[in-house]
């Protein structure tokens, strides 16, 4: 007994003596009413100081594992062995798989993340659309953090708000009246970052018989995942250069109602393609005539290279309240922070407040508070700077190197973090993925992203993470191998 | 013009008077090719350094709303003024009241934190039963951040895995194996708190016919409003002393068939009881008798002041599956640190991933670590110590105050943060809130926590976050005030 005891770094002594201890009474390798060795033996037996017994002990006593006889040391409690269930009654195993409902049984055959290919070490990947983290200015998310508690570490540990933490809401509201949104009878929701926000507005609109929805063809995965999952029926339109095909689009709303429409107008995922101001406008007063609210993802709107400023549709639709804006910096600035917004209605975010405090209470005010030091000190645009200096000049080295090496039909994307890639209409993106990846190198299949199945010949480059070389190794080899698989 | 720049402190002056040139930009003050002061001449006008300026129009410069002509000055963008709606269409405006869905007006209506009594100042407030932030040790929660931020900063701050940050999840596996759990076939994932994990579960059980789920009565508010939102069916079986009325519960049972039982075994709210390892053993029993899985609300189960060990139920069940325990620290810890787990049968967690990964990728890294790091640097051990001795002493206290002074028919709760109140039948607790309010004292009636609408006569004491003094001053102005109204 007791030589199997390691010491581990980084937990104080006593601790790892407590648990020790505690995981010998339940495993029953320490009986009922059993004698301990005295703190003077058990601490030579451990090799650690009789101080850390002693507190072990005084802990284990609290807990009622333990207890001591004066003058005659220390014993396991009678009732310190666990109940554990009646020894004759056979533990009742069910099967969960049988017991899933619908929407979990579908949010695990969507989950394409249990099924993506994994990168092994060594892989050159364009699978991600991560931030890169190199870019993380730690020393002033340290100082926000440090300022912020100092300011008021004890509120930010208790409860907070379901709007929001105050002065991360009133700093957000400043900062998309500076995009132009005209704020009367607007309020704010913040959220788990984007992906919640979507969710509790889908779950929060009312919907005829299931619910439609119009939007992008390709468009994000995750808002496609949660529009099914929340059982609407998806009607995707093709792309132009500029943005969605307005033509298709108005044939579309001509022949069927919808309840919403979905557009990412900005850095489109998976695209890359930024809807002009004209298109801009034009959607809105074409989703007005038809009396369809439009779900606005910001998405990536603040990683723009170039100089000309393109106000968001929310901004556009001036006192008009038809737009319901998800924002994020989860790109832009740190992912692991999961802190969003929705930006809409006065009334609806009222009842959107209940269904977050429903889902969740409300957002972690500790990330709250430290984004809002964060930005409060101004490190958005200093770090903005770097970003957009440093994935321009990314863009156009992967750019350079796709227009030399592959041999695509069509190449989008116009900045951001990706790049979309067309192929002739026979091509296959899976196959070509299968023999890249036995070469080291992979990339996002982009048929994930089409409402309708289509998109086998397509696939999404991000480049955030990929150093400059790696950029150039892969991108010939992806070429290379397409070119050959095209008989070239 | 200029002279309505006011300079606030706390935010880069650069930055101020960016925002403010912008919002001139945007309202129209300053108009299309407009030239713009020089540097030197509006640091003047604002009071700033004349760089302050130069750093403004660089950045604005960027952003695409001024530019810039050699030797000739700064002037605003001709395409920087909003495009807004066309001037000549009115904006669409719709009444977003008619399109919410059915759940997000249950939401409102079960919204109780909408029209809960609002505590004016000097108010003595006994409806919190969050912790008392004067024991928060914040240089130990300072000390945990930068330590993991020390050591993978970059980390935490990028995407994390939608089960959770593996180190705080092998801590809390360990956490639980200590409290007699048998691992075997279990698995974790971490949720936004207590609530997103509750709700993730039952949106992901599947129900015959709308869901039908047994549970103690009165119980857990949130619990009511969220099982009511995912649309089940809720039976109520009264409490006894020491838990749940175990003849009542089984006649339940015999009758109708259950999707799942909830329960909070410990310090219940809101009747503070702790149900017995006796009566534990049995309910496992029973229900694994009748097939039916048990969702165990872990609540406040690490506040108990007495030395004696009660395992909980999924503790007991040792190899059985049939148990979904639902932890958090909130009550016990930080509520605004946003971070509770699920330990459950591995299938049903494989399902609950994907599930958290639609609703919310994943809980923020920055909070799993900082929590990780503050439990293995040993401070819960510490932290519990102080907390548990103070808690027990209020309890304590206020237990005294209410034998004192209360007419009450049942007085019940072993500790925890609150005391739970029956008056006679036919006694109402909202009038006696409504008496108290008006002399400056607040407390929560009982009946929201029932489930079938009783509970007029009953009312929950928080007493966590009320000094001593108040307490005493509050309770026997309940108790008198409750005695006037009887008649006594």
């Amino acid at each position: 007994m007791f030589n199997d005891f390691r010491l581990a770094a980084g937990r104080p002594v006593y601790i790892q003596v407590r648990d020790y201890l505690k995981g010998l009474i339940l495993k029953g390798a320490l009986q009922s009413e059993q004698k301990l060795p005295s703190t003077r033996e058990l601490g030579e037996l451990l090799g650690v100081s009789r101080n850390s017994v002693i507190s072990a002990y005084t802990l284990l006593e609290e807990e009622g594992f333990i207890y001591a006889q004066a003058g005659r040391g220390s014993y396991v409690a009678s009732d310190a062995s666990l109940p554990g269930p009646a020894a004759d009654a056979e533990p009742w195993r069910m099967d969960w798989k049988e017991r899933m409902s619908r929407q979990a049984r579908q949010a695990v055959e969507l989950d394409h993340m249990k099924r993506g290919l994994r990168a092994e070490k060594g892989t050159i990947s364009f699978t991600s659309i991560a931030p890169d983290e190199q870019l993380f200015d730690l020393e002033n998310v340290k100082r926000a953090f440090l300022d912020r508690m100092a300011m008021e570490g004890r509120v930010l540990l208790n409860y907070g708000y379901a709007k929001g933490y105050k002065p991360l809401m009133d700093y957000l509201l400043n900062y998309m009246e500076s995009k132009g949104v005209d704020l009367q009878g607007k309020d704010i929701l913040i959220t788990n970052g984007f992906t919640e926000g979507l969710d509790i507005v889908l779950s929060a609109l009312h919907r005829e018989s299931g619910g439609a929805v119009i939007c992008e063809n390709p468009t994000h995965y995750t808002a496609i995942k949660n529009l099914k999952l929340h059982g609407f029926e998806i009607t995707g339109i093709p792309m132009d250069p500029d943005g969605i095909d307005l033509e298709r689009l108005e044939e579309a709303l001509a022949e069927r109602a919808y309840d919403c429409a979905y557009l990412v107008p900005s850095y489109h995922n998976p695209t890359g393609i930024v809807t002009s101001a004209e298109k801009r406008l034009a959607l809105l007063q074409l989703f007005s005539r038809y009396r369809i609210p439009v779900i606005e993802d910001g998405f990536n709107e603040e990683l723009r290279y170039s100089g000309s400023h393109v106000a968001p549709l929310i901004a556009m639709a001036g006192t008009g309240n038809s737009v319901v804006y998800l924002g994020s910096f989860s790109k832009v600035l740190f992912p692991g922070i999961r802190v969003g917004w929705v930006l809409a209605d006065r009334a609806l975010i009222d009842s959107l407040e209940s269904v977050k405090r429903a889902r969740s209470i409300h957002t972690s005010t500790l990330d709250q508070s430290l984004l809002f030091q964060y930005l409060q000190n101004g490190n958005l645009e200093k770090y903005l700077k770097k970003a957009r200096m440093e994935y321009k000049r990314k863009y156009e080295w992967t750019k350079a190197c796709c227009e030399r090496y592959i041999p695509f039909s069509r190449l989008s994307g116009s900045g951001g973090l990706h790049l979309f890639i067309e192929f002739p209409e026979d091509f296959d993106t899976w196959k070509l993925l299968e023999a890249c990846s036995e070469q080291g190198v992979i990339f996002t299949p982009g048929d994930m992203f089409y409402t309708d199945g289509r998109g086998r010949n397509t696939m999404r480059i991000g480049f955030s993470r990929v150093s400059d070389e790696d950029i150039g190794t892969g991108i010939r080899l992806i070429g290379e191998t397409a070119a050959k698989m095209m008989g070239n």
